[in-house]
């Protein structure tokens, strides 16, 4: 075999190789490696004590009739829509939502176990633009979210296929909710995500769900969405995302209860108070959700920016936000609960060293403090606003090598390979040895993406940068899209639903 | 104040206030945030048992005369050129390295502490290539070296001049030394590396140094150069390498004794047995410094890749090189030696997503080892065949928010922010209030180089990429450059001696 052969052929083979091989989907990590604790037993304490001094003292508004009537009912201190919680009903409460839940996919193969080791991907979440596949920046449409469904659905590391991956708006607003939906039960049979714009728009999502999963299934309280609610800090929940929660909760549906947080705008200029405040929040609306129905399945969670102070744009893979993800992780194992944060976060307008540096800056932290579900895996750009196809790729990729990472040091005698290093000795080379043979398609990680051949090749291959590589990788994968297999009659039952809600739902909000 | 105005005025103010602000340099980190343990400590064990069995049943090749005679008289067992270690001897001998040194700068307040909780970033080591101003590929010359000296004296978070930066390519190699080590001395008052290439050529940059420091202070046994030799993987160190060692370790100077491994090729096809061949590797080598010069400072080095099976070349950011880093700085710290390994590595020909991603799943977990020595913190491109002043800028900003980060928490009761808190209460915001006032300049990290404004603006102003705009803070911070003061008398002996050096050397190597 010459050189020239070994260059040519064999990298045009393996690249055949690989894109003709069978998806082998990963389950979500167990982590085997330790958690990285950043604060003290005694800073978590500092911490959870601030949080209980806020809501005890200065309260928070719960911007919502039916919910300051169950803070009344449980015992807590109403003024007007001020709510102050005793600590002592808050951790009771916070007690009652379990430290891990199983969230069931429609092929349970795929269903994932939210809580305790277990780390799930699921790509990014809400923006209204996408970078195409000519890295042009436009509006998202339907058809985009479905390539961003068929795309996580063929990412053996994303295991949660996500919610508005991005916005179609495409699609009426009040109708939206029923095409995201049933694209992620139709075109994937990974576990995915209900949508919180509007009461009735969670009701049909859990009606939806009936239809998929069937009465029974739900009605016995097993838990088929994660969705996620916002808090407007500081300290203000309000009635849109109440409600939401209130629909979930009540049918034993999981939600992300998540305080979306510009340190510096929303919450002190400082890292501890702000994690100190988002913690009040977090842990008063989970408490809430235990007065709806005493143990359904909430997420710690949390979203942390800093805000430039010059130009008030959030900043993202900085230091601080990172020292918030690994506290409140830690603050959300002191509650037991399962614990949202982190992601690719970035504010780079395109895929290039910007967002990668702030993306892997944000998610080294969220794997390593031990994070259960990390939304905006995959695909994330200009602080949220657009879904890059190039971006979901090269962000795949690096999730892959993080679930490997989270296997940890092999120690086994055929990892520590005395055998091989007795055979080489001194001057030689392990290119042909027997161990080599045995290990080499699985002993490291290879990039589906990243160019690490000769300059001169990288050269004649068009000199393609790693977003150009990546979008390029985006069709093929896209090109090679099977659906899952669905029962025709449930198919037809999800799609009859759908037709009678649109027709009643208008084309505008009014 | 218009938001126009807000953003244009105060944007261009910030920028302007920036470029004019005094450089202030920070002094090496000591980290105030826990180690991060990847391997239990049986596991270290197990490696560290398997590296002494490789050094009492293989041995090491050391190809050096005066190295098997030092070994030989030490009571190794000797057969031709390979050395079996027993345990015990080994042990004494890395017993006698210190655990920490102090290197001096010509500037006291430049000298660095390499060890314990200490971590000193030094510049890329080593490219025969740069991307240039203009983004293009060409060979270094003295002007590029020089430049990246400027840099780096000018990077508040590079504690450390470094070495070969570039490639002096245009100087012939036999002289190359002598202009690089007063590149060094006179253009910078940071620490700085000695070179290896030749048993003269180190002897040379010893005597350099007897001139700048004096040569009581070097005889006083003060160590001003930390330098960099590679073992010829697996198990050989070779004449070169080993003669450059003996001059350095005979000078009380610092060697970062570094296997540079190619997983896969130089050692065996998986992570356990690449750290268990390397530590014997460093290990010897450290040993075999202390027969040199007992308690001479050398530091457990390692650099580490992955080869791609498939096309030969070198992998890096990637899973297992991050986990030789977690191994191998436990395995140093159970020697209690200094740790050099990991910097900012990656495969990419450019400064774009894959170089960043790659830089930094190296850098986060190189930080969170504890390492103490970083070689390669700022400029690396190419799997080390390049040096990019983007990619210098980008890294030095990267490195700055390490920095910040190894602050750890701030739990003062300034940052917990309860004053705050109570003052904006539920639904209000924090850009104006006391707090915020005493904090927003300090509170959170802000990049110099992260365009976080909205698309608009950022399209308006060119709608250039991350590399884009770090090319062009290179371009404005060489223009600020100031040399540090030297004493005359010593700068013209310098420059004398490297006239009558460069007089004796030849311009080819023969």
């Amino acid at each position: 075999m010459t050189a020239e052969h070994r260059r040519r052929g064999g990298i045009e083979g393996r690249r055949v190789a690989r894109a003709t091989a069978p998806i082998v989907q990963k389950r979500y990590i167990t982590r085997k490696i330790p958690i990285y604790e950043l604060v003290s037993p005694e800073g978590i304490e500092l911490l959870h004590e601030t949080s209980m001094i806020i809501l005890e003292e200065i309260g928070i508004d719960f911007r919502d009739e039916p919910a300051l009537a169950a803070w009344r009912q449980a015992g807590a201190d109403i003024r007007g829509q001020r709510v102050r919680i005793p600590r002592a009903l808050l951790m009771e409460k916070l007690a009652l939502a379990p430290a891990e839940y199983t969230q069931h996919a429609r092929n349970p193969e795929r269903s994932v176990v939210i809580g305790g080791r277990n780390t799930v991907f699921a790509p990014t979440y809400g923006p209204p633009f996408v970078r195409d596949f000519e890295n042009r920046r436009r509006y998202g449409t339907l058809e985009d979210l479905q390539n961003f469904v068929k795309l996580a659905y063929m990412t053996p590391n994303l295991h949660h296929s996500g919610g508005v991956i991005c916005e179609p708006v495409d699609v009426p607003v009040p109708k939206r909710h029923l095409d995201i939906v049933y694209s992620h039960m139709r075109l994937s049979d990974k576990p995915f995500m209900g949508i919180v714009t509007a009461e009735e728009r969670a009701e049909d999502c859990v009606a939806l769900c009936r239809i998929l999963f069937g009465d029974a299934f739900i009605d016995a309280g097993n838990t088929v969405m994660t969705s996620v609610v916002n808090c407007n800090s500081p300290l203000v929940w309000d009635a849109t995302m109440l409600s939401a929660l209130r629909v979930y909760a009540r049918n034993n549906q999981a939600v992300l209860v998540t305080p979306f947080i510009m340190a510096g705008a929303m919450s002190p200029a400082s890292t501890a108070g702000s994690i100190a405040q988002l913690n009040a929040e977090v842990t008063a609306g989970i408490a809430y959700a235990q007065l709806v129905r005493p143990g359904s399945p909430m997420v710690y969670g949390n979203f942390v920016t800093t805000v430039s102070m010059q130009s008030g744009a959030p900043m993202m893979g900085t230091p601080e936000p990172a020292m918030m993800i690994y506290a409140t992780a830690q603050l959300a194992r002191r509650y037991k609960l399962p614990v949202r944060t982190g992601g690719m976060l970035n504010g780079s307008k395109i895929a290039d060293a910007q967002a990668a540096y702030e993306s892997v800056q944000t998610m080294i932290p969220t794997l390593m403090a031990g994070t259960n579900f990390v939304l905006h895996s995959a695909g994330w750009l200009e602080a949220g606003l657009a879904a890059g196809y190039g971006k979901f790729m090269l962000d795949a990729d690096q999730i892959a090598m993080l679930q490997q990472f989270a296997e940890g040091l092999d120690l086994s005698e055929e990892s520590i390979a005395m055998e091989a290093i007795r055979e080489v000795g001194p001057g030689g080379h392990y290119l042909g040895c027997a161990h080599t043979q045995r290990n080499f398609q699985t002993a490291f990680y290879t990039s589906t993406i990243a160019d690490n051949n000769s300059y001169e090749q990288w050269e004649a291959e068009g000199a393609k940068d790693a977003n150009a590589r990546a979008t390029e990788r985006a069709v093929k994968i896209l090109a090679a899209y099977e659906p899952p297999p669905i029962d025709e009659g449930v198919d037809e039952a999800l799609r009859d639903f759908i037709r009678r809600r649109k027709a009643v739902l208008p084309d505008g909000v009014t």
